[in-house]
């Protein structure tokens, strides 16, 4: 019984949700701001990708980033050492954002002169990936220590992706870790998925996801 | 209106699960049976840690291993590999294992001859640190690669957990990591932690969690 219970309630929330999340996405189109949602496991470098393409694109953009937190800041301020305008979320406790969280943090983040927002989601393989931001696109990073395996174990999260930076190349020789078992383990769960390999802490291969996100970007606008 | 409703029921989830969990440890204890939670981020080493701990065990306890994952049953055949007794748990998209659906995996596993439990959960930080699973103790693995500063932006999970295993140093010279700043940051959110740094995949280290898990099963058998 309490299993159904709380089972229906979740789905009710997700219809919510999904909602409130496809009316922010149209308001974001007419208003020309691309909302990018970044998401990971714990540790794969989101922070340290951010800062390497922001250096790319902040000529190109003005740039606001969301960084969801469960307590600490520290994120925030890395980020603003960018030069990015940059807040910082605290969920308190919660595992996720979601699109009313998503457009508290737009108003925080005053969007009306910015073009491309990122959202830094919570370091989570699996609540994230069922809560639409109402983002324009979805990325998500794997980093190589985690394995090759991920996209067996949390299909929604390679599933509902857009584009996937592989990360922390640099330390492929010291971990089994098999890119083309990785490539197939993804494309299996999203066929269109577009696979980037790179390392944040040098910069290699950010060029591409920088490239990447222009051309969306320019989608978006048309 | 919405995030006070949903909060509301989240609280009263909470309260409920707590009640079970103490009720399921409870019976645990009568039996004799030690439950492990072992708690990490995605691909930070469960599996090969418990591979480890097996083989230094299975000679001292009759081990049974439940292995939750959303999908995949990767896991449950790799832990079959050691001779324990092993099931997996698919948990349908669930973030995390409740005391119910540990008792359902306890049950599948026909614990009776059983004298150590682990309940492998799913790779996550934040989530199953919320719900008590009625486990005897609560273990984590945080591996090099994803960094010292985890205990500040995951407080919760490194409060509820007793013993942190600080796993792939192997692979240290080639990250940021500080295990002094680490086993700080541990220490604050729980002056009682007990810090191992391991290698699974070596074994180096694994003796003294294998040591740690002995003094834990005599004393639950008092």
């Amino acid at each position: 019984m309490e299993q159904v219970r709380v089972i229906e309630i979740k789905k009710s929330i997700y219809e919510d949700n999904n909602a409130r999340a496809q009316m922010l996405r149209d308001e974001l189109k007419k208003k020309g701001i691309f909302l990018l949602n970044l998401m990971s496991s714990p540790g794969s470098g989101k922070t340290t990708t951010l800062k390497q393409t922001i250096a790319r694109l902040k000529e190109t953009y003005r740039i606001g980033v969301m960084e969801a937190d469960i307590d600490s800041d520290v994120d925030a301020r890395a980020i603003a050492e960018t030069g990015a305008k940059s807040i910082q979320l605290h969920t308190g406790g919660m595992c996720h954002l979601d699109a009313d969280m998503t457009r508290q943090g737009l108003d925080a983040l005053e969007t009306n002169d910015i073009e491309l927002a990122i959202l830094e989601n919570v370091g989570n393989l699996v609540c994230p990936a069922e809560f639409d931001t109402g983002a324009s696109k979805n990325a998500m990073i794997l980093s190589v220590p985690e394995g090759d395996d991920k996209p067996l174990k949390y299909p929604l999260m390679f599933t509902v992706c857009d584009v996937f930076l592989i990360n922390k190349i640099d330390v492929m020789p010291y971990f089994d870790f098999d890119m083309e078992k990785c490539r197939k383990n993804i494309l299996m769960r999203n066929p269109n998925a577009v696979i980037i390999p790179i390392c944040a802490k040098t910069g290699e291969g950010v060029d591409a996801f920088a490239d990447w996100l222009k051309e969306q970007v320019s989608e978006w606008k048309k």
